[in-house]
């Protein structure tokens, strides 16, 4: 038997541990504030944890992180940096996080924008549509998830760029890496899905020069970080023409307040950060499926690194 | 060489004779009604066929249908019943038809019209999913086009459901077959797209009948023909809360007419038959690309069958 700590600053439902039991019943769940013995806990299950807490736990082996982004633990200066922090990427949140990518791409590519206008009109006319081939996806983030996602659109005859900053070889895609070919990753997409983790380096990645590289009428899915998206440069591009439109699913800061702009311009699509949403019951469910696959493997998969930033 | 006639009612460009020649420089082509010696065209390449030209060509070996659906063959009475039809289902349609249909039923899943209508409020709220293990997606028609939606579907974890006429075997999915198993494949159809072709037997098939049969709050995605959906029967059980949506790529008539309920719906999407649309250029592509393959191996797939009517 382990012993588990529930560790965030967020609210969370006060039945968490007993349904955590009732998942791993080999192992025991605390709920932070009220974890007993501190040295008594082997792992802790976490997502914005209040800082200092963690480092406190001195015979932590290993976190698990209840999402894939891990930044949330960059805040807090005193993480415990030998502890490995697995993070939260099962099969069921790549195909929830590639399934919500995929209905706006080909919402894009089907041009559906254009005929719910057309509908509104009670306009029947065809478009002729751009072929597949012709439609290349960059993907920024070839992690799993970007992986994922590229997988399920080379099947539809999208050309794919994959972009990460370390060198990766996804099969049936272009793959490119590192800041020296973040251009020619640009200039080959016209639709290009942010999945990057938010660091230092990606930061206002996707800025104006990042806009102009794009190929004209092109489309941006952020489903990163809010603060990979220069929101005024965006506005600006997609004001000019030469954006069609944009999908953010994170926004800078969430939620997104409503004297924003970003809600009301016409070519951008806002959702309140749910493309990876998952019922709790199955993010519990995938959280036990983890835990149970790192402990009986004794190998920690999908860890974060702090220094890296993701 | 081959000599091939191109017939239809349609206005079809001029230079078509010249681009199929171009494609496949080994046979000759010539448009309708400039065919020179009928007795000379071995194959035609044809859609709605204005009735009794198809007969005429006494020594036609097999006909290529521009489309998936052949129901314009069958209003000709005098079709030569003995010449295979050969049914344009490329690869490349293939991809075209399922990305959108997933566009459709990606749509639905993850809520978009609920957030598009929250982002005119500016409202930043989530709103918990279903999980796709409890979302069925039933293929009404499932040859090669339904066959083909099938696998891109399973990979997202929705179960799914597939009925024709006669039995198949699709792997991963229930294959159910026959009118004796319509309402089970009805009932278990949290989304049922419909890809039939249309017959005598699936004419009006979907009706009051077959959407009270569906789960409460079900969506509705028709590629198939206008015929297939009573309209009438889809608005009733709309506006009575039953179904949450439904989507229309075909409707009775075509050009649905400005004044027609279908419209204005506001559960309801229509775009102007355009889920098969692809460019002119990859249609004769694909055209070429069968013509060579069924010469070349003396083969004719995927061939309709007037009896059948499909």
């Amino acid at each position: 038997m382990a012993r588990f700590a529930i560790v965030t600053s967020e609210e969370i439902p006060k039945q968490m541990p007993a349904a955590f039991r009732a998942l791993l019943p080999e192992h025991d769940f605390a709920l932070y504030p009220d974890l007993g013995a501190a040295d008594a806990i082997d792992y802790a299950v976490a997502w914005k944890p209040p800082p200092g807490v963690l480092v406190g736990l001195k015979n932590l082996k290993a976190i698990f992180s209840f999402a894939a982004g891990v930044e949330s633990f960059l805040s807090d200066p005193h993480m415990p940096r030998a502890v490995p922090i697995v993070r939260a990427v099962s099969d069921v949140s790549r195909a929830t996080m590639s399934g919500y990518a995929m209905a706006q791409i080909l919402r894009y590519h089907h041009k559906l924008d254009h005929y719910q206008r057309q509908q509104a009109e009670r306009v029947w006319k065809k478009t002729m549509p751009r072929e597949p081939a012709e439609t290349t996806v960059t993907i920024l983030g070839t992690g799993v998830l970007g992986a994922d996602l590229a997988g399920r659109l080379l099947p539809f005859g999208f050309p794919v760029v994959g972009w990460s900053r370390n060198p990766k070889n996804i099969a049936g895609i272009r793959n490119l890496h590192g800041p020296a070919s973040f251009d020619e990753a640009m200039k080959a997409g016209n639709i290009v899905v942010c999945l990057l983790p938010l660091t230092p380096q990606t930061k206002a990645i996707l800025d104006a020069r990042a806009f102009a590289l794009m190929p004209a009428g092109g489309f941006v899915i952020n489903m990163g970080r809010g603060m990979h998206v220069v929101a005024a440069d965006l506005i600006a591009a997609l004001d000019s023409g030469h954006l069609a439109g944009a999908t953010l699913d994170v926004t800078e800061p969430e939620p997104l307040p409503p004297a924003d702009p970003l809600w009301r311009h016409p070519k951008i699509t806002i959702t309140p950060h749910i493309a990876g949403l998952m019922p709790p019951r199955r993010i519990m469910q995938n959280m036990a499926d983890t835990v149970r696959h790192c402990l009986k493997s004794g190998k920690f998969e999908h860890t974060a690194d702090l220094d890296r930033g993701y």
